[in-house]
């Protein structure tokens, strides 16, 4: 296996440098990104993928080709997984699990809370530490300063492989709950396709009168810069759950809104991203919340629907 | 009228400085920021409110109280309409039709594209310049550094009284069609709204788990400023209906919005807000467009749609 002599290289010097070896197991974009960014911070790393070609471009740059799962496992004390989903996960590891005594586990594999709180269990059944994480970045963002990556999990494994985890991003651990990263990575992601929504809305409403999407977005975003301002106000409107305002209240946003959707209308553009917006906003006044300020509306999405 | 020493004192001042006199109709909280924003810089300011006690702030301020809107109208070259809506502002200027010949008519009513186009016709029947306007702000941020004001009409009228309407926050003038301003304000405002609704959702996401409101929103804030950034890279896709990706493309996206509604459901959150995204996205990917970015989503909501 160490035949290439850049591997050897690399070995050498880790070994050298006194640098944890690490196994990236799947190579999609993400994963490759990943192995990458670990070749390149000077740490022997093993790589596996299902199909086995996707490595080469790795094992050219120095990792080092796993011929199976388990060869990829038994090489280092820590494995990165990062597959399609946790299906391929459990494909891939169950058979291993013999192997994972003692080593560490981090998920970077997209999914829900229940399933990496599933897999944090069977994971410590096989005497593994296992870390839970979620990926806030795409891949040409990983080792730089822009990635952030979410853990969850075992406090251990994050304080013991932060430095290594650190070459992928800025990592910020989330608690003991394997199920918090994928829970903080699904808001984040809901915080984005909500902002992108009303975004797409607003661009179809101006283009309507054939605006350029490109001079509108000037206004746009110091717009959203400047009402961005008011989300940790909110916020803490929201764990106080006082939310008297002095400036927007729901009835007068009930009112305003229905000038938004009649345009929209008017203009032939769908009011299907913004409509709910405004059910939920009318749902507030007719509990009696048209005092309250907007902040308001978060708790109203807990409460049982009927949809 | 001018018994008040406050206003001898600031209309000598402003004869004396030139300064344009300006009378401002409708004293909610949006219109008293108004002419209280004209009083602060100088101006003339004869004010004007259907129920009469909401001037008394005003004109112990200073401003002069018009005994009717004949009145008002016939005091100031320059008239700033801020009421509650269109209906209000017809009610209020069709009787005076006769008095507004020459004089320029600022129409900062909340309202759509349509209404603001029917006004600036019958304002040119008058023979009145007529200037729509939107306020991108609450009455608190009036007359500050951050209080937008977008304006569309007669460009005539903006630049006459350009020096005037800065009084008020940074104009911004969008064109001749005197429905652009409602229709700018409208889209600005949907995309607040979209932000805000991605982050209700996010907030009760990670509630579900006690998470607080502020410390999530510390992740929020930054996350959001970076995909902000995608914005203008977005609309030059949207421009050019270019929309190839090599970073998130639409059946990504459709695929991991499964964990998005499956885990909010899971949690116990209503999906109202991003289940009509999920939709979008979906149909995006129905209709061929799923090799494509997120970018390609605007364009659809301007099909007309099957509601």
């Amino acid at each position: 296996m160490n035949s290439n002599p850049n591997e050897k290289e690399n070995h050498e010097q880790a070994v050298a440098a006194g640098l944890t070896s690490v196994t990236v197991i799947g190579l999609g974009m993400m994963g490759a990104a990943l192995a990458e960014a670990f070749l390149k911070a000077g740490h022997r790393t093993t790589v596996w993928n299902r199909s086995a070609g996707k490595a080469d471009a790795l094992v050219a740059k120095g990792a080092i080709r796993a011929a199976t799962a388990a060869e990829a496992v038994s090489a280092s004390p820590l494995i990165v997984v990062c597959v399609l989903d946790y299906e391929a996960v459990d494909n891939i590891l169950s058979p291993l699990a013999g192997l994972l005594a003692g080593r560490t586990l981090v998920n970077l594999t997209n999914g829900k809370p229940e399933q990496a709180r599933k897999a944090a269990k069977w994971a410590a059944e096989q005497g593994a530490n296992y870390l839970d994480g979620g990926i806030m970045a795409v891949p040409q963002m990983i080792a730089g300063p822009n990635a952030l990556l979410l853990f969850s999990g075992s406090s251990e494994a994050f304080t013991t492989y932060q430095k290594e985890l650190d070459v992928l991003g800025s990592g910020k651990y989330l608690g003991e709950d394997a199920g918090l990263a994928a829970l903080y990575d699904l808001a984040l992601l809901s915080a984005m396709y909500g902002m992108f929504g009303g975004f797409y809305h607003a661009v179809a409403l101006v283009g309507s009168e054939k605006v350029e999407a490109t001079a509108f977005t000037a206004l746009v975003v110091p717009w959203l810069q400047a009402m961005m301002a008011s989300l940790p106000l909110q916020a803490q409107a929201m764990d106080a759950n006082v939310h008297t305002t002095d400036v927007s209240s729901l009835y007068i946003n009930k009112i305003g809104f229905v000038n938004l959707i009649e345009a929209s209308q008017e203009q032939g553009i769908s009011t299907e991203l913004v409509a709910p917006i405004q059910a939920l906003v009318d749902r507030a006044v007719a509990e009696g919340y048209g005092a309250d300020g907007l902040s308001r509306l978060a708790g109203l999405l807990m409460k049982p629907q009927l949809m």
